[in-house]
């Protein structure tokens, strides 16, 4: 069992940082669970540190898809882990490359976040999509970032199985118009998702925690729709952005 | 302007813990927001502290219900409040008396939780009862306190709206049984709930987190139901219960 160096414990606490992340294209993941879907999901993970638990868990796996993994004490865990409870591995993890291209909507779904903040929502609106087999997601470029580890807990393994594009929405958005593909967006005047016709393929836009789609996407939308509420008097104001977006991809893909 | 005293704040504090508010049966919530749908809902406001800004915004309100409002300084506030970043005002709550009979069910929807312990879940369920005019939550004895400070601010306000009620569900069950009164439960083999026939009443209930619905509620489900995952590969072994029940909501309601 080793100890990590301090070099080494300062680089990995330096991934906490976007800018860092960024120079280095690299980030990190928590957790043998969430590892082992990244292995199965082809990430290409760099280096695994493990607990001797998890190092029993991971090791097979890892040395079947050449990823290098070491065993070190779980006080080395405690200075680098991230979470508020250490977890039992880090991974240091390279970005993927990932390739979108409009057309593939010509018979597929994708969820378009404009200017999520939250890190919780990111991670769950992740999972939803998984669970709907919806395999891309495009974020503008002021969401918040997928590598941050809050986000990457909060997909519980899904961000394996998911690709997150950070986009300008206002240019690509007008490239899904000249195809044909519809962009859905959800507004309080929008017509009532239950009993619109919802296509098979298209782009289902979700706006900001507090403000909602911004103008500049408004314009491109070309399907508003909305969840009416149930209750007859005065009630909530808004369903928070991820029961939204999990009730608005149950609804498409249904049908 | 007023300050608090020492023994006040010592007071408030102490509803942070569930046994002290079980003792003096009231409870605290915080933020403007919150506290005007309180008032709306006409539950039994005590007393309210507000920073000078909160103080102008309810002023009129409280006033109009006969409930104590006093302005106190930021200082003051921060002392007392739970909250990280601390809120501009804090509400005293006596225990709303709250009547649940099974008849009621006859024509409606309510929720069971079979031991939820996030309270950012159940604070989610609560607004998603909210959202789809869901006016019953039927809690078992261990599921996390509602009047927990984290489950009353992530209602953001729904807790006005919705009762929640602390039952022995092995014995509210059976009153269902009796009265012909349909209790639905999720479970990886059950019916897909997009084919199903959904009544317009009944019981929902949910699981714990990691456990799901345990076996002595399992064998008092009537109707056993799934939402299926969309993807035919290794994919998300379950949704989040709270996007779980937004979507099976979704789906009773909307018929």
């Amino acid at each position: 069992m080793e100890e990590l160096s301090k070099n080494r414990i300062k680089y990995i606490r330096q991934l906490s940082q976007k800018k860092f992340r960024k120079k280095e294209k690299r980030y990190i993941a928590e957790g043998a669970k969430i590892i082992e879907d990244l292995i199965d999901g082809k990430h290409p993970i760099e280096m695994i540190y493990a607990s001797e638990e998890a190092y029993l868990q991971l090791q097979a796996k890892a040395k079947d898809n050449n990823i290098e993994i070491i065993a070190i004490s779980e006080a080395s865990i405690e200075k680098v882990s991230q979470l508020t409870t250490a977890s039992n591995a880090i991974a240091v993890i390279p970005f993927k490359e990932q390739f979108f291209c409009i057309e593939e909507l010509n018979h597929k779904i994708a969820i378009a976040l404009d200017n999520i903040q939250d890190p919780g929502n990111l991670g769950t609106i992740i999972r939803i999509a998984d669970w709907f087999g919806i395999d891309h997601i495009l974020c503008s470029k002021d969401t918040v970032d997928v590598h941050n580890i809050k986000v990457i807990q909060a997909t519980m393994g899904a961000i394996a199985r998911v690709e997150v594009h950070y986009l300008d929405l206002e240019e690509v958005l007008p490239h899904a118009h000249d195809a044909n593909i519809p962009v859905y967006g959800t507004f309080l005047e929008g017509e009532n998702i239950y009993n619109e016709k919802l296509s098979s393929n298209g782009i289902i836009v979700m706006g900001n925690e507090g403000k909602g789609i911004s103008p500049k996407i408004e314009s491109l939308i070309t399907n508003k729709i909305t969840i009416p509420s149930f209750r007859q008097d005065k009630g909530s104001e808004s369903l928070n952005v991820a029961m939204a977006t999990s009730i608005i991809c149950s609804e498409f893909k249904r049908r």
